[in-house]
């Protein structure tokens, strides 16, 4: 199991608009071979600020499979004019659970 | 329920000692009141690069409940030391969960 983790900023006044548009995109990336969960969160000190963490069976679920997808195209278009900077993503496995 | 997210920068050389140190750690931030969960996972693009996810009740059990506790003081003591640089905390909110 692999975490994908990526730190959005989303461009000022835009957050709403953002918001809307990740609820219309989350069923493509829930539809993906490999997918397992994922979960967007809002920042407390910096309402701009967003955590997407994507949980996939293997890292290349992502970096292959999903962005390699049809889907990937419309979730670009409906999510990535938002972002500045574009979000750096990183992956992580478990070491330890409590 | 909050999320706390650290992106944790352990000094090279030191991430096997990093990994058994939060393992004698983690009872520490476990046993604190408001605390859900927590898993701790390593980067595998930057392997001296690690997340650290608290899923706290309120934000003020990690803010003043968890950091006035005398727990801290040895959390501190066994973890801080690793890290360079010195890792910014973040909280999140849930706004959708897939």
């Amino acid at each position: 199991m692999v975490l994908e983790v990526a730190i959005l900023a989303v461009k000022s006044g835009l957050e709403s608009d953002f918001v809307n548009a990740f609820h219309k995109a989350s069923p493509i990336i829930a539809g993906m071979p490999g997918y397992l969960g994922h979960e967007i969160q809002r920042s407390i000190e910096n309402p701009s600020r967003f955590i997407l963490l994507v949980r996939w069976n293997r890292i290349e679920d992502h970096t292959v499979g999903f962005r390699q997808s049809a889907g990937y195209l419309e979730w670009k278009s409906l999510l990535h004019h938002f972002y500045n900077p574009f979000p750096q993503v990183e992956h992580y496995e478990a070491i330890a659970e409590g």
